[in-house]
């Protein structure tokens, strides 16, 4: 066994569980799929892997623990399973009144809540960002395009908004348009959030031009950044682009970017900025 | 002259223009309506009544002062004006820049906007609950159906939110469900976050069953309550029970009740409560 052996990485959907993988063997650590059925790509299938239905951990634990794993890591994101998509093993059925709480809350609570039970299974969990750390956001402009000085102003303020909700465990993002804060979001999420924004204008109940106005997502304060740090995509930044916004500014350290190249070409293409930025932003 | 002349009630549009000028009445001081053309109900012109276009208002400045009106209340809504709708006079032409900043933050910003001019033209802004004290919405429940104890505390919750956004200058509404903060109200109001909750639900994305969670509505903190203290109908009723929520809460002296016999009766039927909240709500 390598040292801590290899990682386990349980897979939801999208294309953040490859990055992480190749990420995890670029390493030099070997990486064994839990691939999460009817949420996992299929192509996940080129990785050590195991299928298993959503309910049943029981036999993910047992075939992790025999293949010398310690370390779990969950990535990708998991929408709207239905009971009986979940294939509920006994370790599960034990845990159906926590979990039934956990479903009540929205994706995010179901997210957060899942990984704890796995912990408790015996592993150590641990963050995208922890094991493949060249996936973090890093400080700074992504492409070549950059914040205006009423931009930076807005990105400043919703940096200050969203942390201003992390006791109230809202939703990490905000829209600011040259200092108005027209979208807060909650358990709607980002797409639906920045539509309400796009539709604000269209409608002309708000009246900015294209191409201002910001989109800015931090973690929570005190969010356990193992189990639900943002990831950052290109289909971000389309949204924001089709919202009529001049960028997007997360975090640095804050949000997981799968595929720096892509996202730089999107935004490069729509003319969008897009930066990490960290409380020191001036 | 009576003390202090008559009250310029400023009309927009809605059922509320009639009831400040019932209210006042009733305290036994006269009432001239100043109502905005395209906005303002016709029915008003039962009352002494002048009519004038949203860009013009130096001839309402002069005919007030003509009548002796040293106060002035502005209620009622104006949705969405189009320029070429607003009638502009030489006054407003002057103030054009700063009214066209107003412009573009919403509705919000061009109501408290507008009346700031208005102050300057010589007259008393007052509030319609300083006007009309007794369509202040009262500390309590108003139907017959009161909030459980887990309403109670998503209440709590809500307002402590609301008064943390303050700071921000976004909206002065929150669903709140079961300990989690499903919505946020920034620049669409409250309809639409009403109606985004009742999809979020609809969609299977939130599984809380109808009848749970609260609308809670309050002043933002240093909100000028003379210039957009919200009105509480029974279309917002209508609006929660469609959401699937329990009921709604807005702060006690926070809100103006129209017309609280016709709320009263919806919430009633409906099966929602309706409380005035205060931050020693228990």
């Amino acid at each position: 066994m390598s040292a801590g052996g290899p990682i386990g990485i349980v897979a939801g959907n999208g294309a953040f569980p490859a990055a992480v993988a190749d990420a995890v063997r670029a390493q030099g650590r070997d990486v064994v799929l839990f691939l999460i059925r009817g949420f996992a790509d299929p192509a996940l299938e080129r990785y050590e892997h195991h299928w298993f239905r959503l309910g049943s951990l029981g036999s993910v634990a047992a075939k992790a623990k025999a293949r010398g794993i310690q370390q779990v890591v969950m990535v990708g994101g998991l929408t709207r399973p239905r009971v009986r998509d979940l294939g509920l093993d006994w370790t599960m059925v034990r845990l159906l009144p926590r979990i039934a709480r956990l479903f009540r809350g929205g994706d995010n609570h179901l997210l957060s809540g899942v990984l704890g039970l796995v912990a408790e299974q015996g592993f150590q969990l641990c963050g995208a960002h922890e094991v493949a750390p060249r996936l973090l956001l890093p400080a700074g402009v992504l492409g070549s395009h950059g914040p205006s000085a009423q931009a930076r102003r807005d990105i400043a303020l919703g940096l200050g908004l969203v942390q201003t909700l992390g006791p109230f465990d809202v939703g990490q993002g905000v829209v600011v348009v040259d200092g108005l804060v027209a979208a807060v979001e909650a358990a709607e999420g980002t797409d639906q959030m920045l539509a309400r924004y796009g539709e604000l204008r269209r409608s002309g109940r708000l009246r900015f031009p294209a191409g201002r106005g910001v989109l800015v997502k931090a973690p929570k304060p005190g969010q356990d950044r193992r189990v639900d740090l943002p990831s950052l995509g290109p289909a971000t930044v389309e949204r924001a682009a089709e919202a009529g916004l001049a960028g997007i500014a997360f975090e640095a350290g804050g949000a997981i970017v799968p595929d720096a190249a892509a996202l730089i070409a999107v935004a490069d293409r729509l003319g969008l900025f897009v930066a990490g930025v960290d409380e020191g932003l001036s």
